[in-house]
């Protein structure tokens, strides 16, 4: 690759826009050369409308950046990442893929549309197909996306066991306050304390798993027909969604078979030896008392969800612990990912 | 009552120990008047062979007692609370038990012998018969248990529940440090962290849940044939465990009907107005992000369990949340209040 | 006394409006019995227009109390505590004292007015009669203020050596998020850090130690003229400020002399049994590591400021740690004990 | 460079010891090839003998490395760096050094010894004459030292200062849990709280300051004479110590010309270009909140000090925070600075 490919970033002020930047800084295909976010910013250098909160320094180039406001034409690049708020994203999105944009997006809204794929690359990279049945909307461009973050920690945590046919799943979360945005959760709720609450999560993983772990089916996916519940609780961590898992297989399968599973896993991102994706997509950490959010979220630069604790489950068939970080492998980092696939496929050109 | 009850406790200068000293005081039934611990502390006052590290001041009252060994004789009172570390509880209850003394117990030693009760004055009062089965061991006392601290606070969640047949159950637990004991959890494993284990915790709960739900059978109970899961977890929280549970059933029942199962429950201690039973033992909160650790660990007097967020359950029948205080209702209250149904059966006269 | 007196509170659903509703909540000269609000809230139930944001359940006899809006008439009772935002505070609090209340407030707006008492009852209830001077305003009623939260802590932990001159200060304050109010200070900014700036802070509790301290002077107060520098941090604790002070005295005193005068430092609220009154104003721990906010916060119901570790300074003279509890002593407690003095003066008739 | 010079650590497998390993990782001079610890872990292979408490994973090299005991000779390099705990290193630095190693600690043993140099080397390479002084001790070898970490970061923080006469220092430290080792602090004592002391760390920044800032004369340093107070606290923060700081100067000087000092501040490891040497040895952040420890303690590697707050202090002349690395900059990686300052010296020739 002589020449990076020019990307913009859609809302890229705020805390997941920030996020994007980061995480495309010095990314050997990307160049981030365009940042857009709202009327109030647009025209400001990117430095002056954003207050930065992550750790570090804000990249220099990026700094410099005159901001645009979020509307096609003027120069936008054709590979356009969305850290939009929900609120305004359904519009947006829509109006950058009709007019010829490839929106590779981690806002929510259009996840469950029939033929938006909700990509992880590693589960189900032929879903990019669906890309296709997008053209019927009388678009020039598309909308892919990227599960929530704590999907995307739950759905890699049992990637692994999707062979031997995942039928029930339980699982409860205990998600980072990074997962919020800013200012996101009060000091006074979370400080010493769990809220055993996080609105609309729930169903949002429930529903999104289920469609991840599908089958393409020409104009939309056949949702894996597995039975999920899910318990999301907010804890005082700042990076890292941990989750317990109990899971419920329908091929019988040893202990030893199951962890052999985890050891070897590996997937497309992998084989095609994608800039952003981890070497152990799925890392087993073998320590009794591992993953913990602090000491292992930023394993594989933050791409890779680590578990642990596998073990025989009293009710369903196996249990474990999963782990993966919020704003990296379940946020920018899914996004550039998912466009790194889409590169890989020949979608860019 | 015109006279006290002269009460000690076993292992009084540990943080269980200071927790038992607390509650104790002021307590209209019981006097704390013997503070046994270890050959070091044995004749100093308890002021200077204790570290006290609750919030608040020492007793005074207590704080001049001399430390006695922990041996039968010398004046120990019948009525002996047990806050005895795990390393030496065996011997020193039996001991106690064969002299003569009512042993109430919150270590873990004695909870699963066959002739033991494993009490939750609410769940199983009649469980207190198998005390006779004790007399076939030469002993001229006895030794009554109570649950680890999570195990309180899922079976007492789970309570109201009972009569629609518990079939199945898997439970999270959210664990704060105080369970720990101190020094307990080095604060570089915990703080903005989760641990993802808790050595011995979910065996426990497993085996304990059972026992505790099970039905008395003249020398033994016998255990709920429920089958039980449970994952377990730290996080940086001062007290309170908080649970997420999926419960199964075996008769079919409503939302409402179960949501007016946990709003009207009551049970002995209530009814016999027991001094450190709750009004309401298991208390429903209906806000949606309820109960919360720093929140509502203390309501009456960390006596109850707080449950909240009931909803159906896409894998097994029902979901909740429930919150126990783990060293009040979980550990010295817990214990009290066995010793206060004890008393309120005859068995202390 | 027969009959309660009924008060007011001015701001009543916010955050340290609830404080004064759970502060006066059983108090035996004081009942509340109107509380105002915004616009938004007036005609509301209490209970409707308020989210709870404390421990335990909001007061009941409250909750069904009617919320006004905040002008005097309609039956507000004569005492009126003010816990208004500073925003709207300035006119609100004037419109009432003009009227002919007697304003006891919390807001920072008219601390620093000439004619205005900016009272902690230990240190200076001689303060009281510059409520005569605000006659010429040709009011019919007057406004006493309470410091902020901070300086509450520095002023009371100073008190002790006001005999031996006080004539530099240098503090660093370690202060909770709840003294930011709700929802203040956001997760992502405090969870396991420290931010080392207040908004404010600093110059507050320098000009306000200054007049605390003053000498009453007719229709003003002479500042004491004493050098003070303050350093505000925040940090992850949930109440409690904890202050680091290094102080230079005008007279010669000795170590034990010293501690002498904090160990037997008593004052007007005591003698005069104020019923909200700490019986130790000045609580000094003689332990190495004391005061700790976790531990030491909620002292004497949190009325009582507790100091410890006093020592030699090599650069001044002495240095010591003090703590206070920020919404009780440095809020709410402040008001109600400011009206206690009032009323034991007579003022309340 | 050709080929790397092989270095020891002393202490390797504790806490300490295993920041040094991380830092020695891809070090560009040095390559760890020898493990010093007990006689319990001699013999055993790094990875079999240490539990791992950082971030990511043991450095494989080092994990295959044959554990040593603590006694000169079988091959142990010249450069020695120690990580050894205090009830120890006295007499074991001393052996290595009368061996003929140079004795490179982080340990406090020696600090405060005539003629060993208690180094910073920005502040006082020429400290370094004072290992000469050691030869009349009829040692081969020598020690040198490093700070106490919360001493690293308040001298980084007036280095800036010192043309200007330092007279007088009044600071206060929030000091980080890993600044106390593993386990440490326990979490019951710091979670949700602050603890106001650290025993024996006031003294050591008082008496070392002094010594880093002082003069070589001949045999030993003529120690700065300024008058300093120190106030350390524990907060709950994982990594860095912030510290507040007001301070008297002999030199008049303007705000502008203070601030300037910060911003132009370079020193002998800059110009020398060591390699661990930040670019900026003391970051001037010109935000009005910062530098904040979770936020800022890891720039330059954890090697610069930052600096924020600049203002002028009522009570002395200036006053700032300051926050250092307690583990990188203010422990393995201050002695690796100092190796380098050695070696650029030809002290390891």
């Amino acid at each position: 690759m002589n020449k990076k490919i020019e990307v913009g970033v859609l809302g890229a002020t705020g805390m997941v826009g920030q996020s994007f930047v980061k995480f495309l800084e010095g990314h050997p295909w990307f160049e981030l050369t365009w940042a857009g976010a709202s009327d109030r910013s647009a025209g400001k250098k990117y430095a002056d409308a954003t207050s930065w909160r992550l750790d570090g320094s804000m990249p220099e180039r990026v700094a410099a950046l005159t901001v645009s406001d979020c509307k096609p034409g003027n120069g936008a690049p054709k590979l356009m990442f969305s850290a939009m708020d929900a609120s305004v994203a359904t519009e947006i999105e829509r109006a950058f893929a009709e007019a010829g944009h490839l929106v590779v997006s981690n806002s929510k809204n259009h996840r469950m549309e029939l033929d938006v794929p909700l990509l992880v690359p590693e589960i189900n990279p032929d879903h990019l197909q669906l890309l296709a049945a997008q053209k019927s909307r009388g678009w020039k461009g598309a909308i892919a996306t990227n599960p929530n973050c704590s999907t995307v920690a739950l759905t890699m945590g049992l990637a692994p066991l999707m062979p031997f046919g995942i039928q029930t799943i339980i699982a409860t979360t205990m998600q980072a306050i990074s997962g919020a945005g800013y200012p996101g959760v009060p000091s006074l709720d979370i400080l010493g304390n769990v809220i055993p609450f996080i609105g609309g999560e729930e169903a949002k993983m429930e529903i999104e798993t289920q469609k991840i772990m599908g089958t393409f089916a020409g104009d939309h996916i056949q949702p894996l027909p597995a039975k999920m519940s899910a318990h999301c609780n907010r804890v005082p961590v700042v990076d890292g969604h941990t989750v317990t898992v109990s899971v419920g297989l329908r091929d019988k399968a040893s202990l030893a078979e199951i962890l052999a599973a985890y050891q070897n896993y590996t997937s497309v991102p992998q084989q095609r030896n994608l800039p952003s994706a981890p070497k152990k997509p799925v890392l087993y950490l073998p320590e009794e008392n591992r993953p913990q959010p602090r000491r292992d979220a930023f394993r594989e630069n933050g791409m890779c969800v680590t578990v642990g604790r596998l073990r025989e489950c009293p009710v369903l068939d196996y249990k474990f612990v999963c782990l993966g970080h919020n704003t990296i492998r379940g946020a920018a980092g899914a996004a550039v990912l998912n466009a790194e696939l889409m590169y890989s496929e020949g979608l860019l050109d």
